[in-house]
């Protein structure tokens, strides 16, 4: 990965800050001869924008997505074919309100970016957390929505495990329940809907914020994908969800519960399943040994930061070195963990991408297949 | 990161199997006139050195590095400058067994890397596991030595904090104690030694193994480091860890803690010291904010599983496609976790020194500098 | 280099068709705290531009471009300060007759990459030549106007320096006439001008084109950069140089020269200047000895093959495998090696831009210091 | 291209100096399955090997190459089998006198890197020219004889076309008499034997040197490798060809006459073939469309400069800055151009071998089909 860059072959590049005209990404490497249309990458779009309930950042962006090369249109003036050139997409922004940020052009808020930015860069854009901004995320969502049409047999689904103190009831996983209309958390859960719901109006309320940790499984995943040593398709996942913003820890399988059990325990079984595949009995590797995919499930969670921006003050320094009391005022996530479930999505669908491309480029075989 | 080869402008390229002629690494991008001896690297390979103790596998390597390119020797006759050339350093296998493998083949065995290796490839060199084997991970720590050179104020720790069920007590903490000749744990903990000899007794006897949690340490590393995105230091961090065998999970300070709790709770408040640098009162961010290290201590913990080498029968299949059983004999740690250490110090060290490099690329600043 | 990206450190990822809304670049890893103006960038967007003679496309683009992201603005409201995160710029395509094409939609022009897109992509965007088009390359030269900035005492000039069989006399070389308002041809011989435009002329009625070399320039490098084996500073440069539509040649220095004469005058011999710097005593080297900067001029040229695109038909064969003959029509330049002058000196200074980072990462050396 | 790395999915990393104890590369990314024997590699060795004839240098090294990683024997013991992991080769230095270089540890050689070294790392390893000697390149050409093995179809060869002011008759054109034992030139010409024996052993007597120009030729490559924009497959081989050690002009096709001719002349033509395939009438192109393959054979040229050790005294400084005159004795090669054909043949084939792999991996399409 390079500074702004992720992939090798299947290639995210992105661009743009909080405040700023627009922000983008340009695809590049796409297979030629994918068919999507500009509502599959709205789609995504919509699931991460900001908005659509109490529980998440008043900010009203359309996250209006266009679509600007890359593509020659079908027949039916509407859907897109990729032409294996770069897809740049933009997303302009629209409802900035800067003025918010006055204070803090010269303090560093705690958690933020701020000073280190300061200490790296000499400047910073500070409107809205500038680059640093979860904003920058829209773009990767973008991608994602593309990385998905590259695997033609995977789904990759997130959802949201716990917030706070609270967790779901895995009993209750339904995957058709996340993304409903009544499901402001895209919690699997419908029982935990109103215990979120209490919970996180009471921090809201409180002026303060809350983590939350993020489930996300790809089913129809090949086998094969992926490499040993440092192209690990594990190592990979894990390195784009904690490049997303206030992302502290990952996990794969059954990730630090491991380190808690033996050996048996831990051991995926396998036998031969009646249609000639192997049939593994358990799933605690997350569906990838010594970095290659297995055919199972490929399951990762991840641990999102409670909002750093909050009402409550805390003590810090500003740019002269003097100490302060910052307070965060602006339109903020009581927990941002809620809308990062459809990036950690795109994340896990590019990295897929990327590996699906890379296996078929050394091996020439088709993928998954054992010829 | 490539499939052999990780870091941007100190770039390590590892190669060998475990029951081939040699293993061995390639250090590209070293700066010039860096000074060490073969005994610092080598030191650093002692630490991970097979066959020390009772609790780790018994094969005999002396694992004796060479070093091949990339130095002009001092006038002592004895201290390496490096040219800014490619440093080549070489292992040669001695303590081959293969025999010992002979049956596993043509079995899968649960856990290792043996049926996505096939499945991936067509063809696998069985021996050992391969290149799947931990013996890589000799290349990563003789990469690690050099990395430590590289940034002068830095200081690179690892230590053991819990073996299966059992864990350290964090007020005994003493880095001292790490590297006595009486604790074969590498942990920190004095009172912890008897507690996991028995345990660890018992889990071998058991024809059994378990899993553990390293934490790594980084002082002295100028704030400044890493870059917003795609560049992060803790994303880059945490794909190394990620990359070494049998890790499943990673954090970076408090990791998944950060997702139980209150913005409040985990803000790093700061405070101007009286030398004229920002003091933080906490360090829950592990020393690194928006990808960019603080100053602080850079702190990293990662998830082992259970060594997947077990006595105990698993069900498994067979290359044909033939339900089997597995029993993994072979000399194997029954905790991998223990010599995963001085693996860790070295994977943080690589991605630190590496971002040292870049950050002055871009920046042009004495690193760590405000100017 | 990756398909759409080239640099290390300093990245450029061009994206967009000849015939789609637009086209761009993002220039990922720009320094911080670079001033520049859009003008900057507009000026060198308008000496590629097309439009301006008769000798070249009279297709009427006015190339203006919009920066989106990476900088702040200083206080008077117009200088740009970059941030060091992805500077993107876009432009506008305006004035597209796609109808000029419908023809060749199926027809495959000799010289031009429509065979070669479709039995690589299956498909190809034919309108203007989609991404194979020219039009590219006006997002080289808006990220080669930045890179101008990134090496203060750097300065890149280019000039046509033959034209078919027509060629400058160099003992007229005046670089301020390159730029003059009467010079169509990019040439620093004024007495050449007359030449070439009844040559052109002559070419342009026959329904022909015709072929140039450009020289390229680069003073005020510091000595230094670049790098043994594979960074070259030379290979690089004839990288993004051959990486230019329709050039079939690069040279450094004396290049082809070089084969024919002996060590004794190839030799650039080398004195110690009154200033306590070397003087070399020719430039046979091109600037540039083992890869790496001698500190002199950085001089290269380029072979541009005659516009494939003409009214005199040629034999070829269509998709179905019919054989038919081609003519071009469309609005082309009769010989686009003249626009090239801008290119070429905008892949020189990327090229130069990105080792001058690539150096201070490596060494931490103020660069060209002997310190 | 990294460093002392190129290509992207058959990556290629040499290390090593010319009077340390070995050289070696790792190639990375080698599809598993291909079959070779440790002779394979050696032929091409040998072709390179020094002190072969009284033309090149007397520098006798065996250059036996010892294969370390990165394949399974086959059950005849010797046919080796590539697994997909690195493959590391290793060359002992054998013959080194290092005395030789005792007064030019301090002198700059005019044409040799030693200037630039010492001004860019601030320290060199002199002795033979360290990482800048030519033998560096045995590396390449190691690794080229697996390329050559990647890519099935493919027949790379190459060709000393002049030297100094000679050059061969292309009507006389005999591939079969480039290897032949009477033939110490590489040239495919056998009247020209004669002619360059005796032109060099004049300039061999005379304490001079001369330069050369080297074609190669690559049948059988399939349509549809390399990219548009920034990885051209002629791009990747200029870049390629221009690394190797003296190399100062590359062309494709017919490259430089291309800028001197028309549009109609420069146009391959295309008729249907008997067999459903396209025939070209030309190759002015050199095999290559918009940075595509058409299926014609590749073409390309490079200028290589007169060696710079000649005995001839040139004027030159010293690390102290005094002006003094340096001779270089040692044991040289009078024209380096020679044993650059082999080079040129490994160059060319681990480009092409990189973009049969990339191209199978972005389209997923048995390469070269039209399917």
């Amino acid at each position: 990965m390079s500074h702004n860059t992720f992939g090798h072959l299947f290639r995210v590049t992105t661009w743009g800050e909080s405040h700023g005209a627009a922000l983008g990404c340009v695809v590049d490497g796409c297979p030629p001869g994918i068919r999507f249309r500009r509502g599959d990458i709205q789609a995504e779009l919509d699931r991460r924008r900001p908005g659509q309930s109490r529980f998440v950042t008043q900010r009203r962006e359309p996250d209006e997505v266009r679509i600007l090369s890359g593509f020659i249109l079908d027949e039916d003036g509407e859907t897109m074919i990729t032409t294996g050139t770069p897809v740049s997409m933009l997303i302009e922004n629209v409802d900035q309100r800067s003025k918010d940020y006055g204070e803090i052009a010269r303090q560093y808020r705690p958690g933020h970016a701020d000073y280190t930015y300061d200490v790296k860069y000499g400047l910073r854009d500070h409107r809205g957390g500038g680059r640093s901004s979860a904003r920058e995320t829209a773009a990767r969502v973008a991608a994602g929505a593309l990385a998905r049409k590259v695997v033609p047999s995977m789904t990759v689904r997130g959802a949201l495990v716990s917030m706070g103190e609270k967790s779901i009831d895995r009993a209750n996983w339904n995957w058709n329940f996340v993304g409903d209309a009544e499901n402001p958390f895209f919690t699997p859960d419908p029982a935990s809907v109103p215990v979120f719901a209490a919970y996180l109006d009471g921090i809201r309320k409180a002026g303060s914020s809350v983590g939350a940790v993020i489930e996300i499984v790809a089913d129809g995943v090949p086998p094969g994908l992926g490499a040993p040593i440092y192209a690990k398709l594990d190592q990979d996942i894990a390195s784009g969800l904690m490049s997303i913003n206030a992302v502290k820890g990952v996990e794969i399988g059954n990730g630090f519960e491991a380190a808690r059990i033996t050996g048996e325990q831990n051991a995926d079984e396998m036998r031969m399943g009646n249609d000639g595949k192997p049939v593994f009995l358990s799933n605690n590797a997350g569906g990838i040994l010594g970095g290659i995919s297995t055919g199972q499930a490929i399951v990762a969670r991840f641990a999102v930061k409670p909002t750093s921006s909050i009402l409550t003050p805390r003590q810090s320094i500003d740019k002269d070195g003097k100490d302060v009391e910052v307070m965060t005022k602006g339109r903020h996530d009581p927990c941002v963990g809620i809308r990062a479930v459809p990036i950690g999505e795109a994340m896990v669908a590019c990295a897929i991408a990327d590996h699906y491309l890379r296996h078929r480029g050394q091996t020439g075989k088709a993928v998954g297949s054992r010829e």
